[in-house]
């Protein structure tokens, strides 16, 4: 993996840049749509190639690692060609979903032990093991292993959290390079900077986490339920210890309106499941702001969800038709809602990026900031 | 609607031909997806039309009239436009629906009383408003009200609704004559034989229907629970009663292995929910016979589902894909399922009608009746 810098903002910390893949090219600042289960919900691997042009999506190693396993994945070529995907991916650590969706745990120095939410079995999760499997899965970017805590959060337990986070970063790397030496891997991994809301804990955690040198760095621990401003002062602080020639990562947002915040703050790459959750509920993201499409209003609505967009539901079918398949509880929506709001995002972030490639971000973001519909 | 007979097999009913519509010809013989609720469960229009090359769909009087509503969809420019689909539609009668998933009905001369399943709503079908709500969809193929009886109904029973079903087919033709005789109208409507399944019942209604001099008709009260022996005798024995210069359709059916043998009984068009349905169930048919995703033997085969299928599920994913995304919950699975299973309906159909062209047909029918693998 490498990235190549390309331009900088003169104004904010917004960047573009290239990373270059085993997979192909990931042109940055990038919004990588969620395919936990080996699938962006309803969406076939198809359009998000060839309509969205999506040039990575996300995967989720907790699910994977439950249901189909990894090595039923490493055995069948591994997760690009299991699931058809010829472009990147990239692989969270499951910490997240260990610590949210998770019955049991139990952590320890070693590592956490938990409960399948599927069928109860217990399993343990090491900053080795999770790397392993995430090595199985061949996906181009790996985490590490992190202790991610609900907002709020003690000074002293995150204090914990972050120090535990940092040990296992530490084990996660090692691992990785005597998991790698003996053969050419194409998964980079990154570690993730944890620390609650605690600026002091932030920058510690960044200080131990640099000497592992890594291809890239990821903020986590964010949108767990604090304030949208808190987030963004969090990444405000991190981003500016972190390697500049290093792409950066914030886990787990946002909202459109959010994307070139983070942008503005030196962030290279974010993930959300908003755009695909929100469609399936009916909630779809417009240059006019949020359709909830069940309403009355858009009952006869002949036109299409958003005039300024260019997705194959746009140019198709009517609000109308759409209002229709959602209080049919046809599955057509989710499709035809879930390609519109990534194309949403992803064309955001593509105009993002030629903002700041044609030095025009400043004044792209004054008039997102202006205009403040969502 | 025009009908051009094609070929004819010499040694079997079996014959090929075109219908042109104002929405573009049919090749018949043909199958012709469900589209309940005016979308063909989880399959976008663009691949119904690209991938799966389908020239006709079916969608539903009764589901469409109960929501969004015939008005809605006249004022939104008919179906077509509304479901944003280009090509051929045939419409039922709501007939079958009424009798099979409302509370309440009550059956009069004048029409029939029914409660709604969504919202327990009152409605009246008569002959002449199934017409109306037709019309206001556009359809390029019509139905007539019938009444559909459940297997086994007594002699009397099934004569008194072929009799009820032949007055509704009178006063619909009669009504739709006046309907349409200030505009033109691309709407063409089919009358329905019933008559359980009592030979001279079937006899006797096609003998009343003829006079209508339809521009095709249709066979129905089949695939209502009787031995599917029955079903095809039903249809030997009532098809060449028809108009030869007519298209004639057999509602509901059938297995794949069926569909020669009601072509060979001079059958031009079919409509099964088997397809679609068993898809969604996991059950995806196959040119070895069916394949039951979710078995255990799929759980790490790399190959497609039909190795001599041209699909797009099988062009891109493996069996052991599809049964993860299946276990999973995925909706993606009814999607590349339903594309497969319609894909291998339309494959076969089409295959039927080649080899008609061809003079073949025989010997391809001896040849599915001695592999009969399903």
């Amino acid at each position: 993996m490498q990235f190549e810098l390309q331009a900088e903002c003169p104004d904010t910390g917004a960047r573009a840049g290239i990373i270059h893949t085993a997979h192909g090219k990931i042109e940055t600042p990038v919004f990588m749509p969620v395919g936990t289960q080996a699938t962006v919900k309803g969406v076939p691997q198809r359009d998000l190639e060839t309509e969205l042009d999506a040039q990575i999506i996300l995967a989720n190693t907790y699910h994977l690692f439950l249901r189909p396993g990894h090595e039923l994945i490493r055995k069948l070529g591994g997760l690009h060609r299991f699931m058809a995907w010829p472009r990147a991916i990239l692989t969270d650590s499951g910490g997240f979903q260990v610590f949210s969706l998770s019955d049991l745990r139990k952590i320890t120095d070693v590592g956490v032990l938990f409960r399948s939410h599927l069928n109860g079995d217990a399993h343990l999760f090491t900053p080795e093991s999770v790397v392993d499997v995430q090595l199985a899965f061949g996906s181009d970017i790996i985490m590490t292993l992190d202790e991610c805590l609900a907002y709020p959060a003690s000074h002293e337990a995150a204090r914990q959290a972050m120090l535990r986070t940092v040990r296992w970063a530490q084990a996660a790397s090692q691992h990785y390079r005597r998991a790698t030496q003996a053969t050419v891997s194409n998964s980079a991994l990154f570690p993730i900077v944890q620390g609650s809301m605690f600026n002091d804990l932030r920058q510690a955690c960044v200080e131990q986490l640099l000497p592992l040198d890594a291809p890239g760095y990821a903020i986590g621990g964010l949108s767990v339920g604090e304030p949208r401003s808190l987030s963004l002062e969090m990444t405000e602080l991190t981003v500016p210890l972190l390697p500049k020639d290093r792409p950066r990562y914030v886990m787990g947002v946002g909202m459109p309106a959010e994307l070139p915040e983070y942008v503005a703050r030196g962030v290279d790459m974010m993930d959300c499941v908003l755009p695909s959750r929100n469609a399936r509920n009916g909630y779809m993201f417009t240059s006019a702001g949020r359709v909830v499409i069940k309403q009355t209003r858009y009952k006869d609505d002949p036109g299409p969800v958003d005039p300024n967009c260019q997705c194959y539901t746009c140019r198709t079918y009517s609000r109308a038709y759409l209002r229709h398949l959602f209080q049919a509880g046809e599955i057509l929506f989710a499709t035809l809602a879930t390609l519109h709001n990534l194309q949403y995002y992803l064309d955001r972030m593509r105009q993002i990026r030629q903002a700041i490639l044609l030095g025009r971000f400043r004044a792209y973001l004054d008039g997102v900031r202006s205009a403040a519909v969502e």
